[in-house]
């Protein structure tokens, strides 16, 4: 059995422990009528937590970077033209998928620790004529909240498809697909979801699923073919495709269930105040925050790192000496900057004042 | 809690009580370095499982289908020509991906129940140059064992790479990588692994590995490049790709472990022997064997429903009164085949006779 510990990275976050008991169930069959229940009950549990009618709402069989690869492959052809926004590792991931695909990515880029501006995305619309604009709705490499609204406007405008990341923000902070017009959206079991990483939430609206329909070449991907993979999880007969990840599939159904009977609202909101409770304390030790108040996430605090203070050291501290984990910074931001996650299960006060209490003492 | 089912259908098949158990287990970080060490752990008793030697041995973050279509997406290039044997689904879905890939496919087939003969290959070694031949080991559609030491020496001479799918054949069969030159294989976790489906293992000879890095152009998928997967498995500094689903890979070690700690020596003789009592009671009631002795699988029974049974009526009577899942023909065996499997920890003489009495008491 491994020691326990805190995990305040970018994710995976510490489970609920009926959510870890959940996968010691038995395994079923899965085209067994239970687990097409079971599968069932997981659509219409992420159609709540997504805020969305969106029939074709499931968990792809992999993690999050499979979610944004079935979004991306099965939307986009060779010559497609697509706009990329990207303001931190997430951002250029997805513009690496879509050039696999045969895509011409327009970038449409903001300095690490910004948000992108919805004028950058008029610009970029006045020069081509994309099929989709993708952009990250919580960048976890540098912990800016993308507002949307107004950006999702001008997509809809020339007729394109919104495809956001939200890995880090599902279940963790204000997020309506159908209000804000989002036409395809994926996500990762293990961040403010508190389930084992593995699955990848995904939904996709009547316009996207038109786009997905009308395409005219084979998706390059057969196991995340969203043609093949649909049967296997709607429609009357129930096709098998691949053998999906049972146990994975348990955790997920309990730790949906959790967040709907917290509550979309308490579940925001205790995010937000586990957010307000670690700013003071990391304040008063002198740190600060990369990104502006304005765009900050309150479940992913991307903070600067003093002068003087050595980044691998204390983190091994935190780790070795209080079972501890908060994320170095990504790409750029290596050995700059600090990660600090409370996500789910650990946006409570308890694991804030753990961490400043450990954070004091080796600092 | 679900009732607990005997899954005796193409996989999955039940979990040691421990494998289930380890899933249990909190969850720690995807680059902690004590995740890293189980990652090392699983690698080691996969070259063991294997019996290979191979460095680039690996579980790929997603089930048996991802394996498979990792195999091809990185050994493939556009316009390179690939021979797919086809006796049954499995080969059809390596020919699917592998035109996913734009590649050339020559196809060379044979009747469903029925191996393929070497000297089909050999015909189709002389009009094509291709990159790899790929071929299934155990059939799961149809329950054939295909021998491969003689198809392997055919390809190796006309310097072809052999990729093989050893889904349903790995760790209850035979199967020795370095010995009979297996270049690429890919198997699943919830077979005769007796692990909860979600993980694929895989292995890549040298001979694999020049090819892969001799790619003129970059793998069609992001999430199965393994060019980036491989730095996060092995190498000094283990550069974060995906988030890895911890819990599986808590289960595929333990299960890897009772693998081992049973020897596979013994776990094969184990399989066979299942297999044996089960082939002596169905042969008393009347049921025929589909395949032809000499390339029947073990672990796979398919058998022919005689005239007179129900399909749907007794494998429904089966699961609800019994709680004994056998699988269903797949595509032209639909309805005249069924599939009774025999995998991992229920290959023994209790699955055997629980599901004997059952079909007697049906039928």
């Amino acid at each position: 059995m491994n020691q326990e510990k805190l995990l305040l990275g970018p994710g995976p976050s510490n489970a609920h422990p009926s959510v870890l008991q959940a996968m010691s169930q038995p395994l079923i069959g899965h085209l067994d009528e239970d687990f097409l229940q079971i599968m069932a009950d997981i659509k219409r549990m992420l159609q709540a937590t997504f805020q969305t009618q969106n029939e074709l709402t499931f968990a792809v069989s992999a993690p999050g970077s499979a979610g944004m690869e079935t979004c991306l492959v099965n939307l986009l052809e060779p010559g497609d033209e697509a706009v990329i926004c990207i303001h931190g590792v997430f951002g250029n991931r997805m513009a690496d998928i879509a050039e696999r695909c045969g895509a011409k990515v327009i970038k449409v880029e903001a300095p690490w620790g910004e948000a992108i501006d919805p004028d950058q995305v008029r610009e970029a619309l006045k020069i081509c004529r994309p099929k989709l604009v993708a952009i990250v709705h919580a960048e976890t490499s540098t912990g800016v909240l993308q507002p949307l609204t107004e950006i999702s406007e001008l997509v809809h405008e020339v007729d394109s498809l919104l495809v956001v990341d939200a890995v880090t923000s599902f279940c963790g902070t204000y997020l309506n697909i159908d209000e804000w017009g989002i036409d395809a959206v994926y996500s990762g079991s293990q961040k403010c979801l508190s389930a084992p990483p593995g699955l990848s939430p995904v939904s996709f609206s009547a316009r996207a699923v038109e786009v997905l329909n009308a395409r005219k070449t084979k998706v390059q991907s057969w196991f995340l073919d969203l043609s093949l993979v649909s049967n296997y999880w709607q429609g009357a007969k129930r096709a098998y495709h691949h053998t999906a990840p049972i146990s994975s599939m348990y955790a997920l159904k309990e730790a949906l269930n959790l967040v709907l009977q917290e509550g979309l609202k308490a579940r925001f909101e205790r995010h937000l105040q586990a957010h307000k409770l670690l700013k003071v304390g990391l304040e008063d030790m002198g740190f600060e925050f990369l990104v502006s108040e304005e765009y900050r996430l309150p479940m992913l605090n991307a903070i600067k790192l003093p002068v003087g203070i050595d980044d691998q050291l204390v983190r091994d501290k935190l780790l070795k000496n209080h079972q501890i984990e908060i994320g170095a910074g990504l790409g750029g931001f290596a050995g700059k900057v600090w990660r600090i996650g409370l996500m789910g299960e650990n946006a409570r006060p308890k694991p804030v004042s753990t961490l400043l209490s450990a954070l004091k003492e080796i600092i």
